[in-house]
């Protein structure tokens, strides 16, 4: 059992940092923590941060919680730093997306071939970049004895890489996207807890490379599933894990696409909204069309106001009832959360689950020494031998996402079996790659003309001249 | 001093082949071979068979030529065999862009990024790889020791790859545009006897990596010229190693693109008709632009004509007149050919002068141990220790082009000094080599939904539709 120093960059985020945070005081083995919330945003910080000490308090966590508008304060002396901030947040992107659709770049430039995720800015955030770096700098002589950085903001497979090479700081980057493989396990009727399963691929382009139960592929399963499915309609618009784009994917590559991944491909899902409409499904078209995106901006809005009007109600009352009980509040007023995040939001207060974030997870596997089994984005070659890889086929200098024993010795990549499909590797992840390097060399040079090029190869560019054009407006208005 | 046995296939293209016998009639220490002369067009498969004897005649060459129609009669027991067939012919060809352009891809649907260079069909012409395949096949066991496979039809790099990765024929590629690195020489007035060059990449994609006189870099010399002109026009459709787009293809990638390079690259120069005036130059637009190709089919057509003509009037008169020269004739009737190729014409009967084909300097090189420099096109490992490659940064198993001393013992890669920018192999070779692996995996599943997934990457393409009717308009076309 160790108490260890966690620092939290871009606390503020309410639903993220209250799951981390309950993830924390339910992790018995981290006990006595200190726990640093880092935001600029002073008024969300602090309500987080009475909320978390609350928290702590009803489930006798003895975490001890501070706050801080300073991301020194919460990188001096932390054994671990999770970096969850969007610098500009998602104004900035909106911004950025405006002067796009202004050129003729539907939904905007950092939309591209194999990353259509709408918050997953590789060209034009350079300043998200800047501070992915300057955190993993001020990390490598931060005090603490082997430091390391948990990178939650994205984009994840562009930072990872970048922290990675520049810099010596240990570094895991994390999503959520593989816990998706469950809906796949849903619709053939087998629990997840008797199913042996990978993935790997780069972050947001990720591959059921293995899906079996006793040693059997389920593979035959799911193919009969979809081949006898009459109807299918998205519940929302990031419900496509079922979604005849993912079929469409692994008919033609060869294994199931999972996650984001499924909202990340060529343009033949996305010429237009009804191409969109007819893969992912009516009446939104997915998660990163105009209607799909709107959806889950309004529901972040809406969660994040009754989440602040929550919390302010439950720091009134604390200070008129001493034994106020955190948990019961939510209990009584769950009904103002909208209906489809209720279970989320009771998670937080339930002792007995944790949040299906890794990072916690994480920090317990190596401050504790206990082996966990997680998802986790590194070097492809994990910085041994550089010839030795873990996903075969892809250069050993790139930042991957695959399955991994976590424990107190490090991070322990399992062997991938079988391998990702030659139609993966080729038609898939190397042209992501190849992304991923344009848009690395254009941030580290800080050449816009290397954003121009980028757009030569983009089918909306119908001139140079356009490229320039819209290149020129955002970097004026990109402060 | 060997006498070897030369198949040469596709015989019947006569300015070519005219160019490889005079090259060997003028080669002494190849005095005595025997060349089989194939082709399925017998006319003008005899017609080129008798100037050939012609010439070996006048120049005392010792050089014995039969022909035939059958591809086994080329192959059985040559040493070497040269390739330079194009199955179809230029017909196929525009057949094939024709259905393309009826679907919306300008210059049809084998026009792609990086590969505009409009007869390199690496998608539609699946007859020309398999034959390529059947060639080098047969050869493997040919009768002969040790034979060489001579590539000089293309497409060369997805050909040269494919050959070396499904058979064990000794297989090498040729093309010649790196002799347009004189244009740069000339530009800046030093005789390229004084110049240290190499040039290396891949088939149609190689740039200049040094240009040195005495140990002095003349690159500031090529900015000087570049930097100073006043204006520039081109004098055929084919000039364009002085051009604008060879300038901005230098001011990107930082080294100079030689040959067809400058045709190859992103939509950037080739949007429309006006675009590429402005880059290739006026009236034509380029080599590719629907102008510059008509011009340059005119010419071919224009030679092979007169050519025909010539060779009728040298039959019959030598049946009249027995110690007819060809030369003299050729020399006397030398205006009937159109003015800008009378120097090619006169070079094939001047003793004193190769064409600068490589084929026959690297047999000669092969079979007399000469050690001979010159410009191949071979895999990057050289099938030796697989992690150590001719090109940095490009994979080992794909074919690139790159200067090489050829002698009995084989092809011995120069070290390239200095490297290929990083710009280079991360913006234009990996992109390159990417739609190579595309289609050598159509071609070789002979799968049309991989053509599909191709033009899914194409700007032209605005839905799967459009990409899924063109391509089976073509392979219903494509017997």
């Amino acid at each position: 059992m160790a108490a260890v120093r966690i620092g939290i960059i871009g606390a503020g985020s309410a639903i993220f940092s209250m799951r981390l945070v309950s993830d924390i005081c339910k992790t018995d083995s981290l006990m006595g923590s200190e726990v640093v919330l880092m935001d600029i945003d002073e008024n969300r910080l602090n309500a987080v941060s009475f909320l978390a000490q609350r928290i702590s308090d009803e489930f006798d966590a003895k975490i001890r919680f501070s706050t801080t508008t300073q991301v020194d304060e919460a990188i001096s002396n932390s054994d671990f730093v999770i970096n969850s901030a969007l610098v500009g947040g998602h104004a900035f992107l909106e911004r950025m997306r405006k002067i796009g659709e202004k050129h003729g770049y539907q939904r905007g430039i950092d939309t591209q071939e194999f990353n259509m995720v709408s918050d997953y800015y590789t060209l034009t955030n350079w300043n998200q970049l800047s501070y992915f770096l300057e955190i993993a700098q001020k990390m490598e002589n931060n005090g603490a004895k082997n430091p390391w950085l948990l990178q939650a903001a994205n984009p994840v497979f562009e930072g990872t890489t970048l922290i990675h090479r520049q810099t010596n700081t240990n570094m895991v980057g994390f999503c959520h996207g593989h816990h998706e493989v469950r809906h796949l396990a849903d619709a053939i009727g087998i629990p997840m807890s008797q199913i042996d399963w990978q993935v790997a691929g780069v972050n947001h382009g990720i591959w059921l490379n293995r899906f079996e139960k006793d040693g059997e592929n389920l593979y035959p399963k799911l193919e009969e599933y979809f081949n006898s499915r009459k109807e299918w309609h998205p519940k929302d618009p990031p419900d496509d894990q079922l979604s005849p784009v993912a079929w469409d994917l692994y008919s033609f590559y060869g294994m199931f696409p999972i996650g984001d991944t499924q909202r990340n491909s060529s343009w033949k899902y996305h010429y237009n909204l009804e191409t969109k409409k007819k893969w992912y499904g009516a009446p939104w078209g997915g998660f990163d069309s105009d209607l799909g995106w709107k959806w889950y901006q309004d529901k972040v809005y809406t969660i994040a106001k009754t989440l602040q009007e929550m919390m302010k109600m439950i720091m009134e009352q604390a200070s008129a009832t001493k034994d106020l009980s955190v948990k019961a509040f939510i209990n009584e007023n769950i009904n103002q959360f909208p209906e489809d995040i209720r279970d989320q939001v009771n998670q937080i207060f339930d002792h007995s689950r944790l949040s299906g974030e890794q990072h916690i997870p994480f920090i317990d596997a190596i401050a504790n020494n206990n082996p966990t089994r997680l998802v986790v984005n590194t070097m492809n070659s994990m910085g041994k031998d550089e010839t030795e890889v873990v996903i075969q086929g892809l250069p050993n200098d790139c930042a991957c996402e695959f399955p991994a024993i976590v424990d107190g010795r490090g991070i322990h990549p399992e062997v991938l079996a079988p391998k990702l499909t030659e139609r993966i590797i080729k038609w898939y992840l190397m042209p992501r790659i190849m992304r991923m390097e344009w848009a690395l060399e254009a941030f580290i040079k800080k050449d816009r003309s290397l954003i121009v090029e980028f757009l030569m190869r983009d089918r909306r560019t119908t001139s140079y001249e356009q490229a320039k054009a819209v290149v020129e407006e955002i970097f004026e208005n990109n402060g």
